[in-house]
């Protein structure tokens, strides 16, 4: 099974040779990265790269000791990590089962959890509120952060909590004032996000500041796959959405993004140095629960499933 | 001279003796903890205590080299960190000198920087808002966090940009739903913090979100020790105040707090799961400068000194 995927694979990254890496930017091979622990060793976290569907994962440390244990550390490292990433995913060697697989989320403890509100005109319509005319930025804590398949748990402090499908972007090397001509070559990839919400923390209380609402344990799923950028046709032109109990409850494209991901990363870099492993949340199309009628809340027992073309799907029940 | 400071040290930790340092928590001995690179080595950064004032700092890696090199990671080892750091201060060993010695935050890279919003009542009142019933949270990103003698960047996106100065602590061990009679023991010590704040941005700017107007990097000045729980007699009854070009801006007690440390802890702790390092602010008094009339903002050339009793001072410039 292994030959059709390495002819791909290189053939791929041969349109971007080497040599060309350092002028690009941090990641012109196609690949889909995972941060995983084998059943049985659950707190080992491993850095790895998905053979094509069902076919396992390369377990980078496996391949090379000197690569590190955690997807931060690993983009830390540029353009040498992809590099060797690439290299082990070309050897066929040390691929682990998906049987014996956990995936966690495909990033852990990022320095920022970047959250952008109210970025599809759809969803402002969905509301009534007018198409803003700069980003709204707002955050998680990190300790939000949760894995493609793990539980949202339902706070006792919360009566409305609500589903956010997002397309989620990393970023994969350090920058400030970033320009829009060169703000993708700071994204190492995509992935999916649940921008979990209790809606009654973030649109009534703590003085109208959003961040409680936002992120309590468990509200920002994530993965399956921090998809490399060239592996993304077209960021900007995925269907993208979220079923409830099979039920699909948002279903729109990301091109009706008001700030796509060039605007995003250059607009935050204004404020903040941006570094390796930051997870930036690109907002929410319509179909949330808060804006039924009546009204629609996550319950214990829901499964909520986040799908993004070309990306993946989180499936995350309800406890 | 360090014969007087180590009978001193021993005598206060006697009172609260090793055996009993599980069940009180993290830090019952009476240190000032901080991180600071040898000058001429400005990128291995080291924890170590202060001895009294102007005597040096006990650098802990030298001490006992199985000791990490972070604050976040010292924390994390809970007591039995405290206790080698103790005994490194007793040794009377491993002391390099002041002039050889430049302070970084206290701590940096935490998990979260978490912030009160109108937590003073002489504050409120300086605005004629209503006192709050229920704490407001906030955050700046880690990437914010400066040092207690460092410069603060004055951003060519803003042209407010003010001072608040604030008593922050530090978490000293994991905990989530902390009961408010069990927080201080989640507490590892105090520090001085500045909330610095461009207005325009947080108060008129992105949908009213505070966030970006409180994150531009270098706005949250830290230090210049994290003084241990122990150390601090009753950490809401300290006189704090913020000086600028040697003028007094702001001047109260910390006995003004609407809500305070074991009441934030454990508010907080609702939602998120707390980790050792992440830093709070706990809100600032009267005295800022958006509220004078006509208001004041800092300009290149300023300096601005926070300082709270028994805690110590911070000394920034604004470039």
């Amino acid at each position: 099974m292994r030959r059709p995927i390495r002819s791909l694979l290189y053939w791929r990254f041969r349109e971007r040779p080497f040599a060309d890496l350092g002028r690009r930017g941090v990641c012109d091979a196609a690949m889909r990265l995972v941060q995983f622990c084998r059943r049985g060793k659950e707190g080992a976290v491993r850095v790895g790269v998905e053979l094509e569907a069902g076919h396992g994962v390369v377990d980078l440390k496996d391949f090379d000791s000197s690569l590190p244990h955690t997807m931060r550390e690993f983009l830390e490292m540029g353009d040498r990590g992809m590099e060797q990433a690439h290299r082990a995913l070309a050897s066929g060697r040390c691929v682990v089962a998906l049987s014996d697989v956990r995936l966690l989320p495909p990033v852990t403890a990022p320095e920022k959890v970047v959250c952008v509100g109210m970025n599809y005109r759809d969803h402002c319509l969905e509301q009534n509120a007018p198409i803003p005319k700069e980003p709204i930025i707002f955050s998680k804590f990190p300790s939000a952060i949760t894995g493609p398949y793990d539980d949202i748990i339902l706070p006792d402090e919360s009566k409305e909590v609500d589903w956010e499908v997002e397309l989620a972007f990393v970023i994969g090397r350090k920058g400030k004032h970033i320009k829009e001509e060169e703000a993708l070559s700071y994204v190492a990839g995509f992935t999916v996000a649940n921008d979990v919400s209790a809606r009654d923390w973030q649109m009534r209380r703590n003085g109208k500041q959003w961040l409680l609402g936002k992120t309590f344990d468990s509200f920002c799923p994530l993965g399956p796959a921090l998809v490399t950028t060239a592996a993304v046709k077209d960021p900007h032109s995925l269907g993208i959405r979220c079923r409830v109990n099979g039920d699909t409850v948002q279903e729109s494209n990301t091109n009706q993004m008001i700030f796509r991901t060039e605007a995003v990363v250059s607009w935050v870099s204004q404020f903040v140095t941006l570094c390796p492993g930051d997870v930036f949340l690109t907002g929410t199309p319509p179909g949330v629960g808060v804006f039924r009628n009546p009204p629609v809340f996550l319950k214990k027992g829901d499964v909520v499933e986040c799908e993004i073309d070309e990306i993946g799907v989180i499936r995350n029940a309800v406890i």
